[in-house]
């Protein structure tokens, strides 16, 4: 695939389409200008064409044997491979982050779609649960076609070819991404890579349709179309609520399962700052710095208690003072971090430091509260994307848990603490464990690993709904539901719930688990 | 407890209160009279005071070991069985079920009890999933209080003590019951078997509260309520959906689970009719009829295909003609039955069949239209609740095949046919199994088998979700979401995810299954 090929076009099945009149292009926040390529949005047709083709192919692809859509998956992550320095090079110019950190971000992705394979293959995923008096027999099936929206913050892992397409296509659901407007051509050479894998494995087309859009319509008339069954987005609060709002309010609601981002609390207790204040105090500038701040699970707050933080923030103060600012991945990004500062200190919240930075680059921000200020306004305790933290400086521990009890859903909640004082402090984990899917002892939220126990996901308003995953293996039931057969001949049954157990998976039968 | 203790008042915790001024009767559909007892309707202050009692006794509740949620779901089969033949006699007069039938309910209920005990006595439910490397441990947790809407044709086993309020006691959650008005007397004494349960076995106060009302708004009041996590409902379409529509829209939007019926299509292919046609006819007809058709499974639709339906079709005609026609759950119920049968001929339905009854009565009836006709109003193919079924004339199986694409989601779906035309048709078993979440061959969809199998839930409008089922043990996860716990230390995970797993459950353990 050579960069002269590039059409700027709707992906829909094989074919390549372009009929609407409405173009955009990139911005290079590094080189501070706008991209040559053009890219033309997707029309009304064209998203009718993507979702029929992909309904059309929801009754083949769903019926091919795990082992196929596993091929897919594989060859999908070779695909990618193929496309080389080019993927890794148009990434960096469309979102401005370093070459080594996109190419981490492309392991994680190929890592991925690699685990989805093995996990399929295994085939105990699907929950097989079998009654032989009567003769019940359940299993999670897939659900049809999932509208996917892609992240701004992770070009590769969370957009085309990332999580959420990944566990839609391993459960067996066609796809119709809705690519980032700010990455369009590197969303472009992975929906290529998703197409030679299609073709290569003998896929139905329709499988994976991929559309251009910049306009809150687009997004709209994806979440209303009658032939969508379920929506993944990853990316604003405003922006998942709204494709909430729409998909519940359909004549057939669909869910939504939307991460909408987090502040990502970090409780630092006092013990662990006396102990080593100085330390933590590197270590936590790293998180919140690291990437430009722009994870979901950046920790966009922390909360201390009493007098004894003050080494620690003494030491946060030094630290920022020095750290590195950095662009951002879009200009809208960038305004949006740069006045979410502005407004937490017209709000009242004090700097505490402030890292230089050309106007272009996100600086990096450690701001100040009380738990009363904090409690007072809420606002104070939304997010902002980007390198800034929110110190919320209890003056004890009664104040410490108000706080804690008073917390917004989150993807993660973090506490930092001795053996001892964790012990002690069992019920604020207790309480924490209420408000986030990943609680993380002594460690930093950023960095969300890919394996069969992360939970990316949290109360409202981190996700909706609390129950589902964006990363990890759980992530595929978002996309399934349970069906029961009552009183099928074995010969119509499917081989996950056949008596000779031809899988090997494990299954729930009778009460018992076993895998034979 | 005697007749003459009865109050007819909130059980909020462990005290009954009766603060409003708002008072109903329940009414004897046999004696066709109003039941002399008087109910209070709960007052907003005393609505305020359970959610506030339940979210306190919470944090409480979902602490205790399984074995002590499990021995509280025993002790609530126990208090049900020694409340004997006083509880069969009262649900009789409000519901005018027979007694042999409620019985059976009682049993189902205690049994569903007991199920869930041992589910969580077992305790692999929590679905425990481990990575060694990075360390990520991850379980499912109660959500917090559950709102339950009691169903009005299961004065039992889907309602105070039902599959609802069992799945969200085994799971951890706390409960504040809305009785269903028809059955007040019954439910105050399954409340207060709950609440001497409770008591016995040192349950935290406020696990289960049970509320009177007869209103819309204490429905829509309790939906919006900040306290309330999640909300289950068995009943109609419309109070479902309304429901649905107030939990979305709140500032913090909870997940609805709510069963709101569905029309549990019948397709009979040619074959077996020519096979067995008379003695399915006799079959399907005790399906129909059976306790005056109130269940969410009462087939309310059969699809025959050409004139080979015609033995069949008088085989109805004459069973129909002489089936018992019985006393509805209510009047309401009675009435929206009549005038739905009368709808659907003033529709164009033709009437095949009726049974005589006396005027209170709800007296069976099959009708007949064309698929063209149940194309053009898909009105037709709504819900009737009652003993009557509409016949969908295919004049081929095309016709049967474009029916069956275009049916809206379904509680059940059943397909009768020989071993040969099943296996030739098993496209169309592929059609149907995107529609319900129980796919029944050869049998009746009446009879839903408590076990962990059994799915009772299907697509919009079936239910909201589809992945959500509220009969058997996978009932539990509507009330749970999973967390992960990233580098604890051993004393502070629960037991579930403890190295040496203290309780032998089964985990996935850097994705294999083991239970040691």
């Amino acid at each position: 695939m050579s960069r002269t090929m590039l059409t700027g076009l709707q992906l829909i099945g094989t074919s390549f389409s372009g009929e609407g009149d409405h173009t955009f292009r990139a911005f290079d926040p590094v080189q501070q200008q706008w991209l040559p390529t053009e890219f033309r949005e997707a029309t009304a047709g064209e998203m009718d064409a993507a979702l029929t083709l992909a309904a059309k192919a929801f009754p083949h692809y769903k019926k091919l044997p795990a082992t196929r859509r596993a091929a897919f998956l594989q060859a999908i992550a070779a695909e990618i491979m193929a496309l080389g320095d080019e993927l890794i090079q148009v990434a960096a110019a469309e979102s401005g982050l370093p070459v080594a950190r996109l190419q981490g971000e492309r392991d994680r992705t190929t890592g991925q779609l690699q685990l989805f394979a093995d996990t399929i293959t295994e085939g105990s995923w699907v929950n097989a649960r079998i009654n032989t008096q009567p003769d019940i027999r359940q299993l999670q099936i897939p659900i049809g076609v999932i509208g996917i929206f892609g992240a701004s913050n992770f070009p590769l892992a969370f957009s085309v070819a990332g999580g959420d397409t990944t566990a839609a296509l391993a459960a067996g659901c066609t796809v119709v991404f809705k690519a980032h407007p700010a990455h369009p051509h590197t969303s472009h050479l992975v929906a290529t890579a998703i197409r030679k894998a299609a073709l290569n494995t003998q896929m139905p087309e329709g499988v994976f349709s991929m559309l251009h859009g910049t306009s809150h319509e687009t997004g709209q008339y994806l979440a209303a179309h009658p032939l969508l069954s379920a929506i993944a987005f990853t990316g604003s609060f405003r922006g998942g609520k709204a494709l909430y709002e729409t998909a519940t309010r359909r004549t057939t609601p669909i869910p939504v399962y939307a991460e909408m981002g987090s502040v990502n609390p970090v409780f630092f207790l006092p013990g662990i700052l006396q102990e080593k204040g100085a330390e933590l105090a590197q270590q936590f500038l790293q998180s919140v710095t690291q990437g430009v701040g722009q994870f979901c699970t950046n920790p966009g707050m922390f909360i201390t208690a009493k007098d004894d933080a003050s080494t620690f923030v003494q030491a946060l103060q030094q630290g920022i003072a020095t750290a590195a600012g950095g662009y951002m991945l879009t200009p809208g990004i960038l305004e949006a971090y740069t006045s979410g500062v502005e407004q937490l200190t017209r709000q009242g919240a004090l700097v505490l430091g402030k890292a230089p930075a050309n106007p272009h680059q996100g600086s990096p921000c450690l701001l100040q509260v009380s738990v009363a200020q904090a409690l007072e306004n809420p606002t104070l305790c939304h997010e902002v994307f980007g390198p800034s933290s929110l110190h919320i400086q209890a003056t004890n521990m009664e104040e410490l848990y108000l706080l804690a009890q008073r917390l917004e859903g989150q993807l993660t909640v973090t506490i930092h603490g001795t053996e001892t004082e964790l012990a002690a402090h069992a019920p604020l984990i207790d309480i924490l464990r209420e408000k986030a899917g990943r609680i993380i002892i002594n460690g930093f939220p950023t960095g969300v690993a890919v394996n069969h126990a992360m939970v990316h996901g949290g109360p409202w308003p981190a996700t909706t709904p609390a129950a589902g995953t964006s990363v990890g293996t759980a992530a595929i039931y978002r996309f399934c539901r349970p069906v029961c057969f009552q009183g099928f001949p074995a010969s119509l049954l499917p081989p996950e719930l056949q008596d000779s157990n031809p899988l090997g998976i494990w299954r729930l039968v009778d009460g018992h688990f076993s895998n034979t």
